[in-house]
């Protein structure tokens, strides 16, 4: 038997942050004489009231968690979080169903940035800014369970991230509090850093904390339907495309440059091979659209690095509808999102370390095939990768691919068309954002599917975010069993 | 450095055998009074001289190869063929270019059957007969190469199928000779059984020999634009349903079902997979069609028996435009492109037991997680997987996914659609044949493509059907710093 008594104690904590977090939209609105202020406190008395009643119902029980509970605890948090995230939602004057709701809080929470709402521009401050602070909130989570929880579990090769300090599972709690500590100073000094650009860039301070919030969570909601198109400013473009990449690296080694060590950061391999393919990327498409197009190599370099990177680290805004460019831009579009950005940020996919592992691998393989009695070792980062490190990342990999066409497959039988399909289950398992085609590319929007396919995204956008296994070893049967 | 005597050798050997190959088509073309004849006579010619030219300047080389001169051998001896098997397709009264040439005799020889040919039915019947043969000894050359050839090299874990008898690699040859005598008799057989079953279902003894040669091939090529949709003939369709499933079947276990043991074929965990995962998309499509379109069920079944099977098996035959089925069926025909059949076969794609190893390996992931102290051993037909299988095959999988987005990006780079590049490049390294969309689909030709994707696609080809690893090692610079 599972004790449920931790998990809900932390659950209760999680509502009632969440209920403190729905006040700061409620003084917005209220500042700005909307009426939905009503709606944030009301959401707000809820999550506190049933947060609260868990705390104080379960205060008594271990502090320590086993690994079962870990599993347990990690996916429910996203889960109670979307649900009751979507409570504004569907309250307010956007009117909302729970469908559409959830599925904007899910895509906050998981910092994917895939959208039911028309009307942005229009929209009530409190509205935006809950969503920017969903996808906020989402994005210090992830990497709070990246670095502190996920290792321990060993949950497709992120064991590889384990430190040496803290290897049982049962401190898993109190070292995510203590690490908590840390980045949050951390996340909220980028943040500030970022919406100071921005205003300076051109934009309002409320647009510029938005999104400030949505671009270092990598998670891409906007306060306009034309995302930053909205703007058209050359620097806000590069500011944000920055702001991408500092959130797609490893959060860890911005705690080592604060402490002075300004190395890590700078030789770390995934941090290379980030750039390097994001910058490849960059130049490749860029340069192609210059050669077939009319524009001038700046504007072709400028909307190539803003959507390349947008779309590569999941953040999912847009300042061109990509879906026209044709030719190697849209099945290179179509890749890019399931590459993804580093372990321990707040971008999501495949990740780079992954395709390193990968990359060693099949290095080794082809070794191997031409002297089969050498002896060849897989390495990360200049150290050997550990035998069962490869064979998670390896079963992570095959995985995220028969998901990936489970969910393909799905969004087909519930009537989508091929483009949709394929590209929506890799946005969303991949928490970008938009997808390609023209229902749900980066000029389209979620709002017209239908609700069976919503539920079914947003279950791809958990899946996705939680790194598969967490989801998905809650429905093995000996889960269960104990 | 590398001796090329024994390798020039074998394909002096291949390319005799190809000219004497073509005096059939010329025979054929002879009797039925069409001046083509003097084609194949010629290109006949021009094959066998320079075969026996081979085999006379290198007859006195050694007759055991290393592993290096092993995979030398096997890319060169599916260019070569290709290469000269283009020759009556450039100099007949079709007169392709060479590339178009080279494009149909690449998918001849893997057993693609992707065409660039329009207006089959009217053809000449040398051309249709060269066409079929290219994939009938295609075939054979598959499974010789898969049973007696890739196990040796431990290519992507083709060395599950090593046999205890032989495990040196310097036995290739004359082992590969010797059961290619034994399997040679049988795939015969086997194709004489389906031409006198299609005959006496309706088709002419030409059009059934044609077609039971690309069926038991998995090949694909017909006799008619409209390939198998042509004859409109229910009883010819269940044959060759059932014939594409016995050429996707180890040809092993039939060897064995001829001495007398039926048991190793009926209780093979590859088979049972196959069969599975076939019969249950089909059913499930089936089942989708029935409910959503207006076909009596036996209808539905029909048409979605025989377009899963050919898609699955990568057949590549069509009797009806499933590109205009919509919904589930687009996405999963473009899933099912990749499955392909089982190892020893002359199906291509992923292959059945690498589905098996990998889905071994994920639970016993999943197992692990919940129990990260316990020891859990992945299975394959009851018997522990070796580590180095295991990492074999998902190296594999992972090449085979780099691959094709490699080639997908390709074909974007060359201008073609989304659709088209996505499912062209799943197409062809899958060996299936045709791909989704207008252009290259069921109801399309791939002769409208440029010439540069041709060529493109034409190397997707030959990267699948020998099993990815087998080509690439030849670009590795360690593969000839010798």
């Amino acid at each position: 038997m599972i004790d449920f008594r931790p998990i809900f104690l932390v659950l209760g904590l999680l509502l009632s942050t969440l209920g403190v977090g729905m006040l700061l939209p409620a003084l917005v609105d209220a500042a700005s004489g909307n009426p939905d202020w009503r709606v944030f406190l009301a959401s707000a008395a809820v999550s506190l009231f049933i947060g609260i009643a868990l705390i104080l119902t379960n205060r008594f029980g271990s502090s320590e968690i086993n690994v079962r509970q870990a599993f347990l605890l990690t996916t429910l948090s996203w889960v109670v979080t979307a649900a009751f995230g979507a409570l504004p939602f569907m309250f307010s004057d956007l009117g909302l169903t729970y469908t559409d709701a959830f599925f904007e809080s899910m895509s906050g929470v998981t910092t994917t940035g895939s959208t039911v709402i028309v009307g942005l521009d229009d929209a009530p401050p409190g509205i935006l800014l809950w969503r920017s602070l969903l996808q906020w909130m989402g994005g210090i989570g992830i990497i709070v369970m990246a670095v502190a929880v996920l290792p321990m579990l060993q949950v497709g090769g992120m064991q590889l991230f384990r430190m040496e300090s803290a290897d049982s599972s049962e401190k898993i709690l109190p070292r995510a509090a203590q690490f908590a500590g840390a980045i949050g100073f951390l996340y909220l000094g980028l943040t500030i850093i970022c919406a100071a650009a921005l205003w300076i860039a051109g934009m309002s301070p409320f647009e510029g904390l938005a999104h400030a919030m949505t671009t270092i969570a990598t998670g891409g909601f906007s306060t306009s339907d034309q995302s930053i198109g909205h703007f058209d400013n050359a620097a806000i473009d590069y500011i944000l495309v920055l702001f991408m990449i500092v959130g797609s690296l490893p959060f860890v080694l911005y705690l080592h440059v604060l402490r002075g060590h300004h190395r890590p950061l700078w030789h770390d391999s995934q941090v290379h091979w980030f750039l390097i393919i994001a910058l490849g990327s960059v130049i490749g498409i860029a340069l192609w659209r210059w050669n077939t197009g009319d524009e001038a190599f700046s504007d072709a370099f400028r909307y190539t690095s803003f959507n390349v990177v947008s779309i590569m680290t999941g953040t999912g805004y847009s300042t061109a509808d990509y879906n026209q460019w044709g030719g190697i831009a849209i099945p290179a579009f179509f890749f890019l999102m399931f590459v993804g950005g580093c372990a321990g940020s707040t971008s999501c996919g495949v990740k780079i370390f992954r395709l390193q592992v990968l990359y060693a691998a099949i290095n080794v393989q082809m070794h191997h095939l031409l002297q089969p009695h050498g002896v060849f070792i897989p390495r990360y980062n200049k150290k050997p990768i550990p035998d069962p490190v490869i064979s998670s990342v390896m079963s992570f990999f095959f995985l995220f691919a028969v998901c990936y066409a489970g969910l393909a497959l799905g969004l087909g039988a519930l009537g989508l068309d091929f483009i949709t399909a394929t590209s929506g289950a890799a946005t969303v398992i991949a928490n970008v954002g938009p997808a390609l085609g023209d229902v749900i590319g980066p000029a389209g929007t979620f709002a017209d599917l239908p609700s069976s396919a919503k539920w079914l995204l947003s279950f791809g956008m958990l899946l996705g975010r939680l790194e598969l296994f967490t989801v998905l070893v809650l429905f093995s049967p000996s889960f269960w069993r104990g």
